[in-house]
C-alpha cells in the first residue's frame, strides 16, 4: 500500500514527489511513463523561473529535478496509469496499462493539459522555434516584433490582447469571421489599434530556416493567398485536459470537473474526493507556469502528507 | 499613475513583478524598504526549492532574484508603505512613510507574516541555527533524532505531528496543561507514541555551540528545573499576519480578512477588491513555502496583467 501516489512526472508531480517524501511519507511512487520534466522540457528558451537565470531551454531548466526530488525517496515506476479508481473503504487504485494495479491511501494527480495542433505544415516542425502555445512564456521573445495569432475563441482573443501590448503588431488569424468569446473580449480585440483581423483564413504553412520561423502562408476563403513575415506564431485551437485517468468504467470522473474538462480544486488543490488532489496545468484556472505549477505540488503534498497521518492515526 | 503597485519584496512580490513586467505592463513598482528577498534570506538552510539544488542558504537562494525580476524592467522603490486605500474611481492610493502618495491601477500585496518569538534566552541567537517556526522548510534536517515543540496550539499540535513522521522523539513543551486546539487533533497527538508531553513547563533558555542549538533548559510550574539534549527546537506561539498596510484611516481592512487576519483570496489570487491581489504568506490557507509563493505571484501577476487591459480599454 503506498502512502501516497503521484500521476505525472512535470513539475507539479516532481515537486508533490520532493514534498511528500521530504515530509517524512515512506511510501511514495511517482508515476510517469516518459522522462520526467513534463511538457516544459519541449521549450527552447526559459526566462521566467524565478531564481534560474539565463535563458536556458526548458530541458536544461528541469534537468535537475528528477534527482532532488527523488533523493528523498521518492520512487518512480516508468508506466502509463489508465485509472485511478476508489474502493469502498477509501483506498485508492491505480490500474497500470500492464493491468497490474497499485492500492495507495492518498493520490496525486498532475497529468497536465495538451494544447491541439492548428494542422498546418510545419507546425510540428518549428514547434519552440517560433511556434508556440503559451503567450505568458514565448511573448516576451517577440518584444516589438510583429507575430501571428491562430485561433477564434476565449483564450485565441486574450492571448492576443496578452501579446498587443509586448509586440508592435499582431495579426489575429481566424477560419471564420465569428469569435466564439465572450462580446466584452471580441470589443477589447476590435478596439485595440495593433491587433489586426484576418478572418475567413486558414493558415496553410510556417516556413523559416534554421533561427526558426520567418513567416505564414495563408489561404483566403475566397481562394486568394496571403502571406506574412513574421518570426512567431501562436496557435491557440483547444486545449484538451489529461484527465483520462480519472474516468471510471462507467464513464463518470471520480472528481468533480468542469465541463471543459478540468479538475475542481479548492486554494489546497483538494478535488471533491477526500485524499485526491490535482495539480499544474489540469485544474481550474490553471496559469500553466512552471513555477505555479511546482507551487502546487508543494500544497497538495502538504494536504497529502496530514491526511494519511490522519488516516493511520 | 502606475500601472501595477506591488508591495513587499519576497519571493511572491519579486515573482509578481517579473510576472507583470514581462507581460508588459510599463509602469511597475516594487515598494520593499529592505533588500529584496524575504524571510526566507534568514534561513540558513534550503534543499526544498525545485531545480536550486544543494544545500545553500536562504540568502544564496534568493540571490538571482532581484536581478532577474527587475531586468524587464520593475522598478525597486526601498520604502515602507503605510496604507494602501482606493479612491471612488477604483484609483489605488499607496500612502509611503515619508508622507507621500502613488496612485495605481492594480495592487498585489504579498507583505508576508511574522512568526511570534516565545522570548526565551537564546532564541534569536540560535534563530536559523536549530531554533526554526517552520516544519516544513527545516523537519528533515532532524531526521532521525530528537526535538522539542513549543507551543499548545492547532499549529503548534499539526507541525508535532508532521514532525513525529521524521523525528525519533518529539518534546512537546507547553505553559498550561490544557492545549487549545481542535479536539481531533489533540487526540492524535497523545496516540502518537514518539510524542512527550511536557506540560505546565516553559523555556528558560536554548544553548549551543559554534555548530548550533544541543540543549533546551525549562522551568517546570511547580520551580523544578528540567533539561533536553535536542538539536532542534520549533517554536509555535502565534504568527502575526503583515495586514497593516491594507487597514484603513478607521481601522477597517480595505477587503475582506478572516478574524485571524489572513486576506481572504480565491484560487488565482484575488481579494473581495476587484484589482487587488494578495499573495504569499499573508493570504488564507498559506503553505508558507518559497515556491508556492512565487506561484501566487505569478497568478497574481497574470490576472493584474488582464484587469489593467481591461480598464484601459
Amino acid at each position: 500500500m503506498l502512502d501516497c501516489a503521484i500521476i505525472g512526472g512535470g513539475p507539479a508531480g516532481l515537486t508533490a514527489g520532493l514534498y511528500t517524501t521530504r515530509g517524512g511519507l515512506a511510501n511514495v511512487t511517482m508515476f510517469e511513463k516518459g522522462m520526467p520534466g513534463g511538457q516544459i522540457t519541449q521549450s527552447s528558451e526559459i526566462e521566467n523561473y524565478p531564481g534560474v537565470t539565463g535563458e536556458i531551454t526548458g530541458m536544461d531548466l528541469m534537468m535537475p529535478w528528477p534527482e532532488q526530488c527523488q533523493r528523498f525517496g521518492l520512487k518512480h515506476e516508468m508506466v502509463e496509469v489508465k485509472r485511478v479508481s476508489q474502493k469502498e473503504d477509501g483506498t485508492f487504485v491505480i490500474l497500470k496499462e500492464n493491468g497490474e494495479t497499485e492500492e495507495a491511501l492518498s493520490v496525486i494527480v498532475g497529468t497536465g493539459s495538451t494544447p491541439r495542433r492548428a494542422g498546418f505544415k510545419g507546425e510540428d516542425l518549428f514547434f519552440g522555434k517560433g511556434v508556440s502555445t503559451c503567450a505568458t512564456c514565448d511573448g516576451f521573445f517577440y518584444k516589438g516584433k510583429e507575430v501571428a495569432v491562430v485561433g477564434g475563441g476565449d483564450t485565441a482573443l486574450e492571448e492576443a490582447l496578452y501579446l498587443a501590448k509586448l509586440c508592435s503588431r499582431v495579426y489575429l488569424i481566424h477560419r471564420r469571421d465569428r469569435f466564439r468569446a465572450s462580446p466584452n473580449t471580441i470589443e477589447r480585440v476590435k478596439k485595440t489599434e495593433n491587433i489586426e483581423l484576418i478572418v475567413n483564413a486558414c493558415v496553410d504553412e510556417v516556413v523559416g530556416d534554421a533561427m526558426g520561423v520567418t513567416g505564414v502562408h495563408m489561404i483566403i476563403n475566397d481562394g486568394t493567398l496571403r502571406q506574412l513575415d513574421v518570426p512567431g506564431i501562436f496557435v491557440f485551437v483547444g486545449n484538451d485536459v489529461n484527465n483520462q485517468v480519472l474516468m471510471q468504467e462507467d464513464g463518470t470522473f471520480l472528481c468533480d470537473m468542469t465541463e471543459s474538462g478540468e479538475v475542481i480544486v479548492d486554494i489546497s488543490m483538494r478535488t471533491s474526493v477526500p485524499g485526491l488532489y490535482a495539480v499544474g496545468d489540469m485544474r481550474i484556472a490553471a496559469p500553466k507556469q512552471v513555477v505555479s505549477a511546482a507551487g502546487d505540488g508543494a500544497v497538495a503534498a502538504l494536504q497529502a502528507i496530514a491526511f494519511v497521518d490522519e488516516k493511520l492515526n
